[in-house]
């Protein structure tokens, strides 16, 4: 069980927690948990280190960082110890995790649980700190961003566990955003695919990084809530029922932008030189549109996030000369929606079906991206709203699908 | 360099600590660094613990506050860094300091201080987490409250350092409270005998712990300021210079309180039965004088620190019938002064021109202990002030000694 900071936020919280483990112990389960720091507390430490000082050393930011993942598992321990479950918290380097020697953004090498196993066989629920573990260099690291929950997927899988369940402040994964479809439903299973293609599309979900570890070693997840407490969303390799469905969930991203470069001269390697120039900018693309144009030339348009924007465009006019460039237009209210589902790659109809829909509702669509399980379209901010009710609403995804 | 928790409260501090650093380094000194939890942070830290369980057992509590010392090595490496000093940050495990099991007061067993001295030998500057270990079951431990007094001490030890200096908010060591007297002068240097005496009379100076460390391994301490940075108080073995002086300090204790018991049964074994309860109820008893008394019984009077006085006083009216006391009377406005100076041992005088000058300013004196280096009386806490000032002239304690 990995909680979130939110999950973990305040000592009610913290309590809340222990309340919830207790009650899986006396069902007989076996728990292991993972803990981020409480709340705004990662980012309160960045806060006081950049009042401290310009440089901020990898090494001396992470010593800093960990230390907020150390006092939420003492505090969870200590609730667990008020309702007389024995516990027992572990630091990212004492439960074994051994990782490279990348400050911030550490990859994990291996975890040599043994001291999880022994608390286990002692009866003792292991709390570890997530994000956390110590390099081959003996010095502490931090996992970045999001670690926690890889934590919990690699120690599920040292661990052999069931499951990992991710607990955070949203029940599940939804159909779409429940926020703006009041029938969105929250789906009991989903694939690894299908909820990578949504994390990677503007859904607020697992960190990335611990969804591929699941992928690649088999960790059944379960994202829940820490607050109903309610049965979540199990994210699984595909099973034979998922076949039926087609489209599982419409995604939207609001926060795009769409660049357009017109005129480029059209022979090889022009294309190349565009995105190599954006790439250094450190601009990060994600659309991408040819159209072939009369006379040799061509428009290519692309999306960017929408704070990187003007760094794309002026990267973009500094070739002008070089690439023969007509005109880089730059429009900072585009937004992107997808539709998503494993089995869409058996389904051609899906994409028409999507058009159609858009095109009845009279939403423009501006570009267009796919892979085998998802469909993307980039509209006008302004109506990317309707287009996820509308495509809710065709895909018929209010009704439970089995 | 032991910094402690004013030392470095806030962004600004840590980095005025830096530029101290680094203008040691400039000069060709070798420095290794031992800092404190930032301000009231520890206290925080236990009042969440508190807000969250109301076991918190041990182990946890010293995962829980260690956290504060992580974050205050991690700030200062990074001051260093934004300088162009080389720094790196040490937790107590990673500094080598194994302890024994007891946590919350763990002791210091061994100091296997191999990664502190690679890094000097790499020219950093190792920055160690204070009042923190690794016991011998590989559990996180807290030396207790001043113990990172004890764990600068244990490492110049260990490390054969010239000095350990401790840095605080006080600017060394005076002859009496210099709040109270104007005339109060900061001593150059004192011994170790005397600052133990005087840590012990309410002298607020290094933990005791670690002075008794120091006596033992014969480490020389430096007591200084961390905010004017002046040269502060060394405190070494007895040197032939202090054989001159005689008296050296006057200190003060306000927070005091007298029991008497009267009518007790003059028989042995009466005052181990009466003290033994005390103990047992953890009152700290500091000065006990027995006066023999009419017809076979005997008065007994002892001092307890202020809040101590309820508990001691019901713990002897329990005793009432058993040990045939007449009165158990309770007051709680005492006050220890105290005379002390390693010279006194051969100065018979020192006593008598106390107790004459005590009775000129009219100060009654109430009860009186002594050690070979010390000379107290418990005063009326309204005559405690008054009597620090008379004995701190008559002593000529203004003037500089050598």
């Amino acid at each position: 069980m990995k909680f979130g900071g939110t999950s973990v936020g305040d000592p009610e919280r913290i309590r809340n927690v222990a309340d919830h483990v207790a009650r899986h112990r006396r069902r007989g389960d076996e728990v292991v948990l993972v803990v981020s720091a409480m709340g705004k507390e990662t980012d309160d430490l960045i806060r006081v280190a950049k009042e401290v000082s310009g440089t901020r050393p990898g090494r001396e930011m992470d010593m800093l960082i960990t230390a907020g993942e150390r006092k939420a598992i003492a505090l969870v321990c200590m609730a667990l110890a008020d309702l007389g479950v024995p516990a027992a918290s572990f630091t990212g380097s004492q439960a074994g995790f051994i990782t490279d020697t990348k400050h911030e953004d550490a990859k994990i090498l291996e975890v040599r649980a043994d001291r999880i196993r022994e608390a286990l066989e002692a009866g003792q629920v292991p709390v570890v700190a997530g994000a956390q573990g110590v390099s081959t260099d003996n010095d502490v690291t931090f996992l970045g961003r999001g670690g926690s929950d890889t934590t919990a997927v690699a120690l599920a899988k040292a661990l052999n566990a069931d499951a990992a369940e991710l607990y955070t402040d949203v029940s599940g994964v939804y159909t779409t955003d429940p926020r703006l479809v009041e029938t969105a439903r929250k789906m009991n299973s989903i694939s690894f695919d299908e909820l990578l293609e949504m994390t990677a599309n503007g859904c607020p979900k697992p960190a990335m990084r611990s969804v591929e570890y699941a992928v690649r070693h088999g960790v059944k997840l379960h994202v829940r809530s820490a607050f109903t407490w309610e049965s979540g969303t199990w994210v699984v390799e595909e099973d034979p029922n998922m076949e039926h469905a087609t489209v599982r969930a419409i995604v939207h991203e609001l926060n795009e932008a769409k660049v357009t470069v017109t005129g480029v001269a059209d022979r090889p390697g022009v294309a190349a030189r565009l995105f190599r120039a954006l790439a250094d900018e450190g601009v990060n693309v994600d659309m991408i549109v040819q159209n072939a144009s009369e006379e040799g030339t061509t428009d290519i348009s692309f999306t960017v996030p929408h704070d990187e924007l003007a760094t794309a465009v002026s990267a973009a006019e500094a070739l002008k000369d070089e690439l023969g460039i007509r005109a880089v237009i730059g429009d900072p209210s585009v937004a992107r929606v997808s539709v998503i589902g494993a089995g869409m790659r058996n389904n051609p109809g899906i994409a028409a079906t999507m058009f159609e829909t858009l095109a009845e509702a009279g939403i423009n669509i501006d570009m267009i991206s796919t892979s085998t399980i998802r469909i993307s379209a980039a509209v006008a901010e302004e109506d990317a709203e309707r287009a996820v009710m509308v495509l809710h609403d065709v895909y018929r995804l209010d009704q439970s699908e089995y």
